[in-house]
């Protein structure tokens, strides 16, 4: 991109922090959002100067395109702060390459690399007071663009607004999940953009999700659209199984999200001589080592939850529990990552990024 | 639904229409909107008071959830004047029961009727003025919801906002237009919500279809996710192909749009006698067709286009080109929906509604 920005950064502070009013120990999960937050529109052609400014609500037409065709696309991070007071991101180049992936398919305009890292570093700095030291505390980081144009044509949007919100994160899921295989319901097509992180590719997820919950479970484990006999990802998280000591996970795809956590567990686990099959995961099989007692462990895979275990799973209207592990992979990759991103061990392939 | 709002809706004026600085003869689809809006919000379990106010921008939240995760649907309707200066809808009962169809599968909750009907026609006369009588002008119509909860967590929202927003047009495509049918990407997958007019299913369409218009095709037409076999819909427009003097158009399925002008022009060609074939579309017995001269005719259909023809259509590389009908069922169909949605023919199938 042609723009370099370092001097045209705009930061506009709030006169008093509202962080006084907060309670750390009782979040809600993106609830509350910190003091500022980075705005950049795209007009004319082209991304204007970059601003923070006091977080607050936006001024929106009712024709805005993003209310009407959705073009809106995200990414999630955290900043995680170690017990000397250094605040760390997690692979935020993954984030950043990934919002433009997204952002191309659905025909938005690239975001430039500087003015993502710059306008993210000051904004953390700005707000560094929200990032809580302690194991699990972290600071929730949600890019996003949306189409702002106000025209109700069916057509890509000329304007756009990239922003960056920031909410304190205490650990996102408690307690282990019970999750149902999708049967009817899918997430997402061949050919489609199941593998961007899109607004889209959520609102569809709902209703088969309460569905399922109305049968007990929290999530739903989507199965390919064409035959629902394989296993893809559970529309927050990837999911790998654990066959024996082989950890199994479902290939990226265009309907499979490239997720970051995904990638380090694979990592990881290779490193520590864990085999990882990635290839396509049959529900027959899983069902089958339910079974025969060889299906130790599932689990679910993503910077929220970042390794979330699931304890049972259901399908075509039979239940099945998994036998809790006493040395988990689950809690073992969870604990591996941690320590990466809170600085409590040594950052072997260089994925710590320090604010 | 239980409440009923005869004496309810509440409605603020403006003090001044903005309709003198309107030049009606060159209006751009989408940009204009009239001087008032309807609006009634979900909070607490319930739709509240409806409201009808000047037209102007809402103050959203960065965190809304539409903005994360696309829980947004729409309606497209119009209304008609005639010579007499008596407005019109056609089918409004049609798009009503479809808005909650599509709200259903995004776990949006149902709208009630008499909100619907009741603000609709308080709105269309506050704003009667600005529904231009003569053949083509109307009144888009354009009813959304959209999910307005504060939080950025990802489930279906528990606050959502819905409207109603109307723009001035005449007729929305200019020509003949030359399609693409799609062979990678794709719209919906099964098990998904392409059936539902949901703002998600628009977002991915835009890039394929530029890529088609630097092909130098206007639009997609879009094949089944899992083969590329067989014909879906443009979109925008269901699509109808006449091959010799039958029509072939696919079954509406969780992947395609119930569209209400394709099924008045099922109606209206049964009516006078002209075999409607509604099954799956093979595009190979299209091309064929193309090649041996039985292909009379391609055309879309949809509320905003009407019906809309189609000139040629790209294919694996190919370009077919549709010779132009004379006495075409396009046209003959375009006129008797027009016809009964102005006034001019008898309503035979009840489908005016008087506003």
């Amino acid at each position: 991109m042609k723009n370099t920005i370092s001097q045209a950064l705009k930061i506009s502070e709030v006169s008093e922090s509202k962080i006084g009013q907060v309670d750390f120990e009782n979040l809600n999960f993106g609830k509350i959002f910190t003091d500022h937050m980075f705005v950049c529109d795209y007009v004319n052609g082209e991304w204007q100067t970059p601003e923070i400014v006091p977080y607050g609500p936006l001024t929106m037409e009712p024709s805005a395109r993003v209310f009407h065709y959705g073009q809106a696309v995200f990414e999630g991070m955290k900043a995680y702060k170690d017990d000397n007071g250094d605040t760390f991101l997690f692979r935020p180049d993954e984030n950043f390459k990934r919002i433009n992936i997204s952002a191309e398919r659905l025909a938005i305009p690239e975001f430039p690399e500087d003015y993502f890292f710059e306008g993210l570093n000051a904004l953390l700095k700005l707000d560094n007071e929200w990032i809580k030291p302690g194991y699990g505390n972290s600071l929730y980081i949600r890019p996003f663009v949306i189409a702002t144009q106000a025209s109700v044509s069916a057509s890509e949007a000329d304007e756009y607004k990239f922003m960056i919100i920031c909410s304190p994160a205490q650990s996102y899921y408690s307690g282990d999940v019970s999750v149902l295989v999708a049967e009817k319901f899918s997430r997402s097509a061949n050919g489609g953009f199941g593998y961007a992180k899109a607004a889209g590719n959520y609102a569809g997820q709902f209703y088969p999700t309460k569905l399922a919950q109305e049968q007990g479970y929290q999530q739903v484990i989507w199965t390919d659209a064409n035959t629902h006999e394989y296993m893809e990802e559970a529309g927050t998280m990837n999911v790998f199984f654990r066959v024996n000591d082989t950890l199994l996970t479902a290939p990226v795809s265009d309907r499979i999200l490239d997720g970051v956590t995904r990638k380090s567990l694979i990592t990881i686990a290779e490193k520590e001589g864990i085999k990882v099959d990635v290839r396509p995961v049959k529900v027959s099989e899983i069902v089958e080592a339910a079974k025969n007692g060889s299906l130790k462990e599932v689990f679910g895979a993503g910077t929220a939850a970042v390794v979330s275990p699931v304890k049972a799973f259901g399908y075509k209207g039979e239940h099945y529990e998994i036998e809790k592990q006493e040395n988990s992979y689950a809690s073992y990759f969870k604990k591996a990552l941690m320590d990466i991103q809170y600085n409590k061990a040594e950052d072997t392939f260089s994925w710590r990024y320090k604010v």
